[in-house]
This record gives structure tokens, C-alpha cells and sequence, in this order.
């Protein structure tokens, strides 16, 4: 199985502002990404990055600069319809969004596991945060509600789908209260990328909420 | 093992008052607790409605006036300690919250499945959205941020915790961002209620949001 991982390091994060200064918006998306390539590595496979601009790290980077529907769907056609690839038995594409932070080994094997032609994890707000491809017709198709669309696709080119009921592939990392998520389940860098900003869980209101004790 | 749900029939969930009126709350309420039901019956369990009130319902209802925190804790303690449910081999307690409208018998079975003494579904934002406990000296405590608390407690008292990644668990409806979650992922009779009520999902603005044809 091919693993991709997109990542666009111009734009990082920019719900985050009102709790994070741009470079520190940066670093976190850096974080959330090698979190989530050491997860799929974990997992006995080699992720590949697929970036809109070059990127110095320790994995294999794919640069385009399309937009992330159109980059993603270059991949899926390269890989489910190369014979090459095919005759190898290993036609099928895993697209793993880095800002997963709370991804784990077990979470992803969830998702590599079932057979479909078409696997999906969904996101909070119906989008598809993670999602296995076997079927050389099916294409994406990200935006908002995306769930939805790709499992109206898979039915228009008769493909089966399984989707992959997990809380963790289900938590991308977009606005501050999700940081909330990170402190209390992430497993890897990114929680404690957190902590050296100065976050912190509180719960002395009754509600638990994400403080800062350092200003950015 | 016994499977109790929590149930307050007077407060109905307060947080969709932007979009629901109270009559609707009250409707959205029962129709997600039956919901809950249904699936835990699907399990081959028998639930239990634990209500801060009496309640005309297909199921067995203890009422318990008390917070949920202290009502919970009666049921763990006379489940876990009783002599006769232990020597039977079912010392096991399920507590499920009603709002989990997402829930499906599949959730639930990787729910009831570990053999640990606490077993935890978190919600969004760190709460218990639904626990196993088999240890007699575990007790609940719920607030913001439960699921720390609960970890804690079961490492003082030196009992086994396992979580279950569950996106379907995890989804409490509690606000109206919730009610696309519903809509696109529910199996159930809720989200037949909320299209009654004349929500349907839109994505015209490229955003996914609920919209409402009818007013409240």
C-alpha cells in the first residue's frame, strides 16, 4: 500500500491564530505531520509526503503545487492503474491527512485493514481525514462535506465502501478547542510541542479548557 | 452485564436552544434515547433507563432524583459489590449516555468487548461519553473533563483501562454543529426526527451546515 501524507507548509493552520503566532503555527503543523509519518512507519509501511512546496525532512516528499484535490487525485490514478503496480498487488493508496495529531498505529491499521475498494475515516463536520483507494475509477473530491460526496462517488462506479468508526482518525487538528484533544489523548510530539508553548488542560471553572501560561 | 442509561427529562439540551424550541429539545431528547436503546437491545442487552424523573417507556426505568455523578455511583456500587450478581458472573456495569444518536450495536460490541475493569469511550472535549466498570472500588465523577479524572481514578485504585476509538461514541449531540454529524452518520430515528423537523445538509456556501426549511 501506498501511504500519502499531504501537507502544504505555506498555510499553516490559520484557524489557530487566535491562540498562535505564525511561526508557532508552523511548528505545529511540522509536529502534527512527523507525528502522523510515524505512525503510518509504526505500522510497517513508508509514508510519502506530498507537499505543495519542497520540504526538507526525513521521508520521501511528491511536490505539486495543484490544489490538494487535484494533487491527490494525480496519485490515485498513477497508482491504481499502473500495471506495474498493479501486477505487484499492491494497487491501493492511503491518503492520511497530517493534521491527524492523534493518530495512532492501531488507529491507521483500522483503516488499512478492510478490503473495500473504498475506506474511509471520517472527520468531524462529514469531511474524509483518512481514506484507502483499490478502485482505479474513483477520484477525489475535498471540501467541505466531502464524506458525503465520496461515498456518493463509490456508488455512481459501483465500488464497495467501509467506513472506520474511530474518534482518533476523526479529530483533525483545526481550531483552539481541539487543542484540548491533544493534551488530554495525543501519544506523540504534538502534545508536548504543546506544552513547551506553555498549554496547559484546566478544569478549574467546572469545564475543562486549554490555558496558556506563556503569551506567544 | 447491566446497562444503564442516564436520562433527564426536564433539562432537554439546552445547547441547541438557537435552533430547536422546547418542544422539539423535548422530542430530539426521547427520539436519541430511544435510539440508544434500540442499539443496545441489538447488542442482546436489556437497558435500563436511569431517570432524574418518571418516564413512560418501552424499558425498565429506575428513577433517581440525584446528579448524574451521585445516581451512577449507587448503580456502580450495587452492581459491582452484590454477592449475588457476582457469583452469576455479570458484576459488570455499562453506563451510556442517551445523546450518543450516532451509536450503532457494532460501537457498542467494542464497547462491552474488553475485559478490563474500566473501559471508556471519551467524548469530545475529554467527557466519559460511555464506561464499562467491573471493579468495585471505581467511581464516577462527571464534569468537564471527566475522562481525566476517570483515568486517575482507576490508576489510584490500581484497575485495568482500556479506551475504545470510537468517532460514533465519541459524538454527544449536544450543539447545533452536532446536528450534520447526525444527519450525515445517523442510522437511527433521529436523524428521521431532525428531517421532520426540516434540517437538511447544505453545501452551497462549500462549507457543510445544517440549514432549516421550516421555523421552529
Amino acid at each position: 500500500m501506498h501511504v500519502v501524507v499531504p501537507y502544504a507548509p505555506d498555510a499553516p493552520k490559520t484557524r489557530l491564530k487566535p491562540v498562535l503566532s505564525e511561526t508557532e503555527r508552523s511548528t505545529l503543523a511540522r509536529v502534527m505531520l512527523e507525528d502522523v509519518l510515524e505512525a503510518v512507519r509504526e505500522t510497517g509501511r513508508e509514508p510519502t509526503v506530498l507537499s505543495t512546496e519542497p520540504l526538507e525532512i526525513d521521508a520521501p516528499v511528491t511536490v505539486d503545487r495543484r490544489p490538494l484535490t487535484e494533487a491527490v487525485n494525480a496519485v490515485v490514478r498513477s497508482r491504481t492503474r499502473s500495471t506495474e503496480v498493479k501486477s505487484s498487488g499492491s494497487a491501493a493508496v492511503a491518503v492520511v491527512m497530517a493534521d491527524l495529531a492523534l493518530t495512532t498505529p492501531e488507529a491507521l491499521e483500522r483503516l488499512f485493514a478492510p478490503n473495500a475498494d473504498v475506506v474511509i475515516a471520517p472527520g468531524r463536520g462529514v469531511g474524509t481525514n483518512a481514506l484507502v483507494v483499490r478502485h482505479p475509477e474513483f477520484r477525489v473530491d475535498y471540501h467541505g462535506g466531502s464524506f458525503l460526496d465520496h461515498r456518493r462517488i463509490a456508488d455512481d462506479i459501483g465500488a464497495t465502501l467501509e467506513t472506520v468508526d474511530s474518534f482518533r482518525l476523526g479529530a483533525d487538528i483545526d481550531e483552539p478547542a481541539d487543542l484540548v484533544e491533544v493534551l488530554a489523548h495525543g501519544t506523540g510530539r504534538t502534545a508536548d510541542c504543546l506544552r513547551e508553548f506553555g498549554f496547559e488542560l484546566d478544569s478549574t471553572e467546572g469545564r475543562l479548557e486549554v490555558v496558556r501560561s506563556v503569551e506567544p
